[in-house]
């Protein structure tokens, strides 16, 4: 590996927190992959790229020859304890900043302070819009005080960036329209008759517009996930109509994971003057074929618009993973344009550092 | 090619009958590709990957050398005969167990039997859902009884698993319910006052439920065929709310070909329990290039859910080069991950035992 | 580089002109690639696939070492002007036959005419059928006269093909019928009454089929461009009923650039008989890459049917590296070919001349 990338200073821009308790084979197989399932009719998820990552990358970590069996590592984790557990990954990521969204199952997982506390690392927290609306109505907000009180939250938040499970939720297509307090009133009271998760598109749009408003980058989920979004519905093409209508804003708008669109993604950063992308949990689930993966994001992306993020979720093996797999993609990007005489070694460096530090500092005003 | 992949034991759990009789050079090329005529405008189809595979490898199977002109190559055939062309390349091929989808002019083509019989393979019989109802309809049917007929008739039958060119008929966009028989006799009556072939959206989804109900995994077509399919309706993700009424079901769903959208497939792969995928006809149309291909497809499907098929049609040459390009394209992938200390060689043995054999017998209970 | 490749004689089959002015970094920078700005939220554009071949490959033409700075690379440029720059970078692209699509912006930029002067190539006109209608208009046309009055010009025209956007202005999907005079005349008179640019799905329709009915090659421009259009309507597969409905005609469709969706192109270019497929300005953005988005480009396009373009516009270093990126992709392509023993010299030599060459002189027979 390049020392100027093994050594590469890094912003995770977008994780999850990381499990505190210790997990059987089915529960580790279960977050291992967005399958939310071991089916009867496959074999084990080891069997994948990504398992065959852990056994070669994580085994070491534990005081394991790379390559042990699926068996020996759990037996070797479980000896270990999850506290245990958690801090070697984590000491082996060796993460500059955490950007944590900490809205899914945050009462399984460490939150932004705890890994803070865990690591030594800085982290600073994500507002995951739809769980900040849900705790909104969970309150007792009124349909008519909805927006108000979700600008409220947000003015008083001291996250750095807003997360959008849009894709989830209502699908990518928004309307370019920011709705007006009429509308979403009306939507709001919809939903408070209607109970459940918020999934209506014109909330979704005004969770999204409101953190612009504020002046905070706001990421999607796009692309690759689990089996509860269809997947048709998550190309980041879906988004021209609303990326042209918030383009003035200046405020940068994050596209997560992308795979397999992150072709589509570069586009939209290249032409939109505030897109950002990155890759995401495709890097891991990839495993050593990561280097391909990430050259083709990096075809038509301007270098001043990519990102690093593990979207690390649940096992501390994530994070260790997300890194390093995004290390040795991008240093044998830079290697073998270094080699074929089409970069040197200064700009190597500097892209380099733009893609895992600077541009997250830049589009977050992380100083 | 690595040992273990060139003496692996292949189950093709996807292709068709091959010709009986000599073709011209008009002919071999309307077959070669998924072309139906050479145009006038372009050049001869021995200009392409699959052309130059085919003067490559298949040249030395009749005694010729290696990159033949076509001229010479077509002089040769016709000299030895369609018997002898089929036998040689059929004995090159050296496949273990052939699934045979017999539906598709099955007057011009060697049957599953005929197939084992010229080979030494075992055989086992596909059943094409939409020609079982067209003959279903022709032998008399009524609307109200074709229900009953159909499943009767899968419930004989010796099939081990169905096929559905929903993809060429009605799109792959199919609704999720199980349609009720009141619905099904309405469609047939439809048809039935209308004639021509099964293209029914309520029809085409019986087919497809009834099959599974009889516990048998279904093939579908998907992605890249001939140009009687729109190819965008044929993106497994139109697939997304059929799969997850279905996943319960516990019977395998086999999504083919799937190119380009290969990389949609193997998502699907993952997160769905029943979903299965191959590359078929992909692997010789893209010739030298199946290594790049294989390796996209492979990023995130687990290795348990992926499966070897030729999906050849009518020419005996794309049988052996369905098989011996995908032998080449596994053993690239292997020994790269192997030469990068990714895999170690007893994973190696174990994933091209899953993919060549094992995946197919547990899918389709061939023992 | 191998020789052949390397001394290929070239029909650009699709470029614009070159600017007449200088520009300044602000100038520069919007032109390099489809932005249209430099983003304050990114860095600067040479901080890309294509900043970097601009470079190395264009630093040193104008006299400087390879891997200029940007900075260092404006200066030089603006001290020698832009007819000298023209003149060197036009000279290194060594083409033999330009066909130039002249009708966007055509006060700033050298027409086909005077392209021929400066390069001492031979150069044709390609008519831009939305211009052509837009001038039509102007000039007074009525509604009822506008079928005949496009028809005449094109009947006089000497243009050797014909250029839609039907992307940017009304998506790809057009539906397939030639439409009749009084659907023409009856959209044509909406358009007056509304003003504005031609961008009516009858109209744009009506163009196409009159080009063709004229027997004029018709480009298509496909996929990646700016922000103007929307990148989900450009998929080239969504002129598949399109394609349907004019393969009897015997008259080439050219799908210009196609990234993202250059599979999708190729298969068209397979199974239709009159599709033909570039990749146009993808090769000089995607700058080192494009090796292997050309290789993907042709998986399964017949070697007759794939044709080089530049798209080069404005900026005359796109017209040098759209060339030399497109014969080291090429290169590399049949080169590695050769090396495993997929492909003879000969052969290589005879596909490389198709592609080069001899495909666009047959399609828009240029003899």
């Amino acid at each position: 590996m390049l020392p100027f990338v093994a050594d590469l200073r890094l912003v995770d821009h977008h994780c999850h927190g990381v499990l505190r308790a210790d997990v059987d084979r089915t529960g580790f197989e279960e977050v291992l992959t967005e399958a939310d399932q071991v089916s009867p009719l496959g074999t084990t998820l080891f069997d994948s790229s990504i398992g065959l990552a852990v056994r070669r990358w994580c085994a070491p970590v534990l005081d394991l020859d790379p390559h042990a069996s699926a068996e020996d590592y759990l037996a070797r984790r479980r000896s270990l304890g999850a506290a245990e557990v958690n801090r070697a990954f984590l000491a082996a990521a060796d993460v500059d900043t955490y950007l944590v969204d900490g809205g899914l199952s945050p009462e399984l997982l460490l939150d932004y302070r705890e890994l803070a506390a865990v690591t030594g690392a800085r982290s600073f927290e994500v507002v995951r819009l739809e769980r900040l609306a849900e705790e909104v109505v969970t309150e007792g907000c009124t349909a008519a005080g909805f927006a108000s009180e979700v600008r409220a939250r947000l003015a008083a938040s001291t996250a750095v960036g807003a997360k959008s499970i849009a894709a989830y939720r209502v699908g990518l297509a928004l309307r370019p329209e920011r709705p007006s307090d009429a509308e979403v009133a009306e939507a709001a009271g919809r939903w408070l008759a209607r109970g459940g998760r918020c999934a209506d598109e014109v909330l979704t749009r005004f969770l999204v517009w409101a953190a612009l408003d504020r002046r905070l980058p706001v990421q999607f989920h796009v692309g690759y996930g689990d089996s509860d979004a269809d997947l048709h519905r998550c190309d980041p093409l879906l988004l021209t109509d609303f990326l042209r209508a918030t383009a003035g804003l200046g405020v940068p708008v994050m596209l997560l994971h992308n795979y397999p669109f992150h072709r589509n993604a570069g586009y939209l950063a290249q032409v939109f003057p505030h897109v950002f992308v990155d890759l995401g949990l495709t890097t891991h689930n990839v495993g050593h074929q990561a280097g391909r993966v990430l050259a083709e994001a990096l075809e038509i992306v301007p270098f001043g618009k990519f990102l690093f993020s593990s979207d690390a979720y649940g096992l501390a093996e994530l994070y260790h993973l997300g890194v390093l797999l995004f290390r040795r993609a991008l240093s044998d990007f830079l290697a073998s344009a270094m080699a074929s005489g089409d970069l040197v070694e200064a700009d190597a460096v500097r892209i380099a550092h733009l893609i895992g530090y600077e541009n997250a500092r830049r589009a977050y005003r992380l100083d």
